[in-house]
């Protein structure tokens, strides 16, 4: 029995909005099936911090267990720093495998670039761990059983075949029932923005403040992009790199002796 | 003379180390030279934000000025807070360009990842504004004027001959005597890790905390990349995008059918 329990692939389990929130205990209740989970997330929800990090203040870190399969620490941090602290401190070795979600709303298109979900898969790449990020899109009231199920097929399936290094996985689920869902889609990242304005309201003390509010706009209605494949009710999976480098613009500039001159 | 006035191009300066911090006020004398400058800027260090975004909580934003030609906006937000504000609400019409800086430190390698300056600059160009963001790769004592009087004359070749689309220019000044500097070199984003650990401490009522430390470790030492040219000696400037699709994996994905038997 021992024996065959350590052979277990072991899991790392992270997310942006919060240890209590329900779509990491989804995600949780499926990837036991397959794995040693633990669980290193934020103590509360951390939506859109995108990749930050703490080195100007101390962590808090507090072991939480909610039951027998649910277990692992809170951190008074963002998603970036759980998955720090869990592959230098808190795991007795490096996980086989990193998931984080699920992610209540989409983390597709622009949102990727400020979306904790994300950067928790990254920093799991960053630290040499096969990592995935799984959203479900929709803000509203959310049933995430369907994605974490898949979360665990998929799991499976990269704990078999592996990721290209310094590659992670955006996955997003359309929440749609599991028999409108359409298939699985290799997609790019797509291209959308937000139209912002920011509310100015007064304060009870009569002092001003700003609140930001958006409409997101979609400039790239193309089917390979994950914001389409999503709407088009197909699991949308992003393969998603931290070399930021432009190599086209570098070309460009290269060729044009950009900066030659300065 | 104010015909003359309108014509200079408008520039929004911003940075992640607060709006105190000498790095911006070296970059701002620079750049009154060349335009009209608007500060919108943290109200306090906001180092390693990531592409943080505050949704959950109001902003408080306090009129700055400085002097006759240090003026703007403290905000109670990360660096991308204060563009998406700035372009929004504060600025009466849309800047020619950006300018975040000049950071306190390096921006090289993996650290982009995290850097709130890069962060102003990205969201810059999310906006659709030429957006440059400046660091000088010293965390030591440090004299920003020459890193400013270059931020300066890439400013003026940036406003005539403009970026591509969606590319923003990352640069990293080495922290050398200006008749030290080699030159400027195009380079791509270098490979870097930083080997972590977390000191464990005991507060003084006896609970426990984790503080982050890390040595950087250089994984590439090619002369192209960001990293190896400010060590040598060189301005780096590399092109950064915000598709973060791994294009190459997609490719190899999709030619082995990843996930069909999902």
């Amino acid at each position: 029995m021992s024996a065959r329990k350590a052979k277990l692939p072991s899991i790392l389990v992270s997310n942006d909005d919060g240890i209590d929130a329900p779509g990491i205990e989804a995600l949780v209740r499926e990837l036991v099936k397959i794995g040693s989970v633990t669980v290193v997330a934020p103590d509360k929800q951390r939506s859109a911090v995108g990749h930050a990090i703490t080195m100007n203040y101390p962590l808090r870190v507090t072991k939480f267990q909610k039951d027998r399969k649910f277990f692992g620490y809170a951190v008074e941090g963002t998603p970036a720093d759980c998955v720090k602290l869990a592959i230098a401190t808190l795991l007795p070795r490096k996980p086989d495998l990193l998931v984080s979600g699920v992610n209540h709303g989409s983390n597709t298109a622009i949102n990727v670039i400020y979306s904790g979900t994300v950067s928790a898969a990254t920093e799991g790449t960053i630290l040499g761990i096969p990592s995935i990020a799984v959203s479900l899109t929709t803000h509203g009231t959310a049933d995430f059983r369907e994605a974490a199920k898949f979360a665990r097929k998929l799991a499976a399936y990269v704990l078999k075949k592996g990721l290209p290094n310094a590659t992670l996985l955006n996955v997003n689920v359309p929440a749609a029932k599991a028999t409108d869902i359409r298939g699985v889609k290799l997609t790019r990242q797509g291209i959308t923005r937000w139209v912002e304005s920011f509310d100015v309201r007064m304060d009870p003390n009569n002092k001003e403040y700003y609140w930001l509010k958006g409409k997101l706009e979609i400039l790239d209605h193309a089917p390979d992009t994950d914001e389409i494949a999503v709407r088009n009710n197909y699991i949308s999976i992003t393969p998603i790199q931290f070399d930021l480098t432009d190599y086209k613009a570098l070309e460009a500039m290269r060729r044009a002796k950009f900066g030659e001159l300065l």
